[in-house]
């Protein structure tokens, strides 16, 4: 591939440049014994267990930020819809949709990194699709993965929202709103004196090693988009409990905070891509923290709240001088193009 | 909704709207027990058999023309290869990339067509994703549906290019080059005398009742992007048949040749959307025929050619006076965005 190589819209055509593009470069990376087939459809290994089913389609602007590029955010961003749902991730799709004109070093970059990273989860790329648009016509490129996997053994109905009661205690793993800060900064070319990496990573291991050992988890969800705060306010609206947030106890890096002062966001909304929150029975909540922070993706993990039975529907977050603040859904758009 | 309402950042933020958005629009339409749950990843029932895995984005500009629209499209392009793979299309996902200012009625009006077109299909939408890009980073809408479904019990290693030989006929259940025709007219505001129509559908039912009744269809593949010519040069791409193929038996309307003449395509290489190239044996290929045609997508369904010996790796068009030229996979894009 030569450094000044781009994207031509016969790339899309279905025909001989495809063919190249395909085999030159997503099999290359991606090569695994079901893709190379290179059928309409990509025939799965006998598969043992109840089967989830997840897409998302990613957007990010830029597609390079610290910590991350489109690719590796859109297979930890699947990988992590699985993982929450008790799901052992499996197989991925990646669907491309390509700017004339955009440069194939770039691509390589970032298939590359979506190989690295679908490796490192234990997942296989085995079916795929690629069109291209006219120059102007999107930005650069868009990805989107969906994922199959099988839900662990005996877990259906066990991490289900309507297990959660008052008393059960608020797991997060880890730094809030670094994955908005990260792609911000690199989106607006910020000079900052400490940077913001994002967190984007595949959860899955992580969770794994919990959901073997525990079965007192009630609730998971990668709070992504809207963030911490709108996974809650979701997670308890129309419910008969509310959940109250201990602010001190959430765990916010300084220049993650410092930039939210300045840009005026609440670190609460702003998108994270390696970060799960749990709702667990009280009584296992100790283990299952100090479980979590032997991982690497869990060691700063930090029980931030709990279930309770007053104020239902809502979510308080509890100031560390005592007073109080309703969490609500954001109605509009604090970070478009986050993920 | 209002008749002027537009899509908004908002939309996608993940936040108030984006669940109005869900609830209010792709609940209404798609619903089903298992989009309803409205989790990371869609639980499935218990499938029996082996599973195909497939994805597909959609890019057709212009999104609504004769026969057809991009969300009609959307759902039988994914359908359709999942039913040549010899699979029994179930579970679909629908992702969707929306510019900031598209109207929601075109919205809804898409959203219905792919309800609609899912329920003839017999198939689910049981997970979804919604992102929302700025004015003029994507044209219009975007759509990205992947599907599962189960292989047709004892297809196995039956349905597979390995098991082509010398003798065996090629049918195409069909008028060729009306998708790409009608797209184009569209696109192109052409003013016709008899419009052309996209042949857009799904077509598992046509397959499944050929399958049922048959273990000697050898191959099958939907004749889209780079249209039947392109099929059948990958078929036979280094292997050790070629193939005969009799123009005078392969269906092209009358207006679409037309068209074809004037703007300068070859109809061999112009894309469809509900045909769908099979080879058989010969000794069944009559009955396979006549079965066909009893179908309303397979009417007009033809024998167009056969595998042969001489020339392997090789298509010949063998033309009406007998002479014969090479169909070849063409380099480049005919007609960019026809899905």
């Amino acid at each position: 591939m030569k450094n000044n190589e781009t994207i031509l819209l016969g790339h899309g055509s279905g025909g001989r440049l495809t063919h190249d593009l395909i085999s030159g470069l997503f099999v290359k990376y991606f090569r695994n014994e079901l893709l190379l087939v290179q059928g309409d459809s990509a025939l799965l290994p006998h598969l043992s267990g109840k089967l989830c089913f997840t897409t998302d389609s990613f957007v990010v602007d830029p597609i390079f930020f610290p910590g991350g590029d489109i690719g590796k955010l859109a297979i930890a961003g699947t990988v992590n819809d699985l993982a929450v749902s008790g799901a052992i991730p499996l197989f991925l799709s990646a669907a491309f949709i390509l700017e004339e004109g955009f440069p194939l070093a770039d691509l390589e970059k970032i298939v590359q990194s979506m190989a690295n990273e679908a490796e490192n989860a234990g997942v296989k790329i085995v079916t795929g699709d690629t069109k291209v648009v006219e120059r102007g016509k999107c930005d650069k490129i868009f990805i989107n993965t969906s994922g199959v996997g099988t839900l662990h053994t005996g877990l259906e109905g066990i991490v289900s929202a309507e297990n959660v009661q008052p008393g059960d205690k608020i797991i997060v793993n880890g730094y809030i709103g670094d994955h908005g800060m990260a792609v911000m900064s690199a989106r607006n070319k910020l000079q900052i004196n400490s940077p913001v990496e994002s967190d984007c990573a595949c959860l899955n291991g992580l969770i794994s090693d919990i959901l073997q050992n525990h079965t007192t988890v009630k609730f998971m969800r990668d709070a992504t988009r809207g963030g911490l705060g709108t996974v809650l306010a979701e997670l308890c609206q129309h419910k008969t409990f509310g959940i109250n947030l201990l602010e001190d106890k959430i765990p916010v890096r300084e220049n993650v905070r410092g930039m939210c002062e300045l840009l005026g966001f609440d670190p609460l909304f702003v998108a994270n891509e390696g970060k799960v929150v749990m709702v667990v029975a009280a009584g296992s909540a100790n283990l299952i923290l100090s479980q979590l922070q032997q991982h690497p993706l869990g060691k700063d993990s930090a029980i931030i709240g709990e279930i309770v039975e007053n104020h239902p529907g809502k979510t308080w977050l509890i100031t560390s001088v005592g007073g109080k603040r309703i969490v609500d859904m954001p109605a509009g758009e604090q970070l478009p193009r986050i993920c």
